[in-house]
């Protein structure tokens, strides 16, 4: 059996083991990680780049790259209700880089870190073919604002924080080498993580998790994880114009890109009904008692399966 | 200017700038980052093993390359006088690698995680034309153990943990397809970190740097970091028998290897005459006042340069 045939997901399951160390609060299997220390909960997370999968030089300043690089793990660790702080940077660079286009990398990090006052302290370089930036962030905190996948409850309401599907389109619009759509374009380039907006949801949702792979797999963990099910309604889900242009210019369903696209980077959190006054977003859906995963489309309801949804229905 | 031009440090001299969060007390320029909490001093480092660079699936198991991954983290935490408590893994995966082959690089992390007490507590998996494997492992230190870079003092003897060269000796037995030195093989195949060592010694060491890189370029570093000389008797460098077996195979330079060729993760450190009887080591040179680099070789004395040193003195 190879890595493609099982997945992310289905490796990770099969590698995990429960930690033995009572301080590791949360292990594998959320945004991040959770460790008890006597300062509060910290909150760990890494992810990597890797040239040619998660950008291209064609395309990419190396500014956008620095930027993509942080703002990408800084949404992990806001759709864990945390306050990021402090980012370990390693690098994988070849050879004949330039060391302008490095630097250049790192002025975009910086430019995502002095943002939000994270610093970074620390890390290491190497050497590879391709670049890969693998990036570590932690960040802290307080235990009533800990917002974990688990936590969803039946009767929950889904909401999402923005509008879909644009990371999709504007991979899709450059893989074609379409003119125009410059919004479209930017919004893949330089995506951006929701930490205001996260850390002013964390006290009322009992779930959340940011949409790095569709809007579909990503309220299936949290399905999994608090073990329910979900409805989600086809025709609320928030799509720009914009993005239903780039969509109908590429005869393409942009239902798709938001459901199963990924890289918008937007939260998807679950909110009990009485703290529905204290939130914004858009509503998509309900958390439901039994197993079923349904997309319902015009009062019609079907099943999601992990490869898509039937577009005819 | 491309980055073989400025090399790794240079690079990071260019890009580093200084931290402003008071509760980081050291950043970027050591083995591994210290922030300040209420618990005591945490410690972190990251490092990527990169396939092709830093392993090839012909030489390594698939569960030494997990050990490797995790050992060479736990040398740069084990050389700040630290305890490795936690490990966050980033995998960039072929999409037709064997989930059997993943599985047993995690099974050599767990292998050495387990050795002591360390837990993996997360990670992130993603695609990528070769394996890359970036490590960031989290460890705690009382301020009294805290070794660094920066403190080592004219008159300080420098010492090292064991023997040095068998890193670039396995390497170059394993690349000229040479038959034999089997425990030459092993050593580069599965190196271990002197975790019990380095914290046997780090309230004695004025300084401590595990060798990655080379004697010659880490105790540059120490010197750097510490704005002082040093000078290294040549023939008190530690190489086993066999490391000079392999040397003589290939008509190389055992020295070479000791000074230059890295990969060995013993520990250098330097410590002020008084505390000599608290410690074990071999001695390998001292430090001085004056800023010079310096090879000792039968009371003749000759500058080290970063590309080597004259083999015909």
């Amino acid at each position: 059996m190879k890595v493609k045939d099982i997945g992310e997901f289905g490796l990770i399951n099969r590698i995990t083991k429960k930690p033995k160390d009572k301080d590791i609060l949360v292990g594998i299997g959320d945004d991040a990680a959770v460790i008890k220390t006597k300062k509060g909960l910290q909150v760990l997370t890494t992810d990597s780049l890797v040239e040619g999968d998660h950008f291209r030089r064609e395309w990419f300043s190396p500014f956008q790259i620095g930027m993509k690089a942080v703002e990408i793990n800084i949404s992990d660790i806001a759709s864990m209700g945390a306050i990021p702080k402090y980012v370990l940077v390693s690098f994988a660079l070849p050879n004949d880089l330039e060391v302008d286009f490095v630097e250049n990398i790192y002025k975009g990090m910086w430019k995502s870190c002095d943002k939000y006052n994270i610093e970074i302290i620390g890390g290491n370089m190497t050497h590879s073919e391709k670049i890969v930036i693998s990036i570590t962030l932690i960040g802290e905190v307080d235990n009533k604002n800990l917002a974990l996948r688990s936590g969803a409850k039946p009767g929950d309401l889904i909401f999402v924080s923005g509008h879909l599907g644009n990371g999709r389109a504007g991979l899709r619009i450059f893989q074609e080498e379409i003119k125009g759509f410059e919004n479209v374009k930017k919004g893949y380039l330089e995506p951006k993580a929701q930490l205001k907006t996260a850390l002013k949801l964390s006290q009322y949702v009992n779930s959340m998790i940011d949409i790095s792979d569709g809007l579909a797999p990503e309220i299936r963990h949290i399905c999994n994880e608090s073990k329910c099910g979900a409805i989600i309604y086809k025709d609320k889900i928030p799509i720009s114009e914009e993005v239903r242009g780039a969509a109908k210019r590429l005869n393409e369903d942009p239902y798709d890109y938001a459901l199963f696209g990924g890289e918008d980077f937007e939260l998807v959190y679950t909110v009990s009904k009485k703290n529905i006054e204290n939130i914004n977003g858009f509503l998509v859906g309900e958390i439901t008692r039994k197993n079923d995963f349904l997309l319902s489309n015009k009062g019609k309801e079907k099943k999601l399966t992990k490869n898509g949804y039937d577009h005819f229905f």
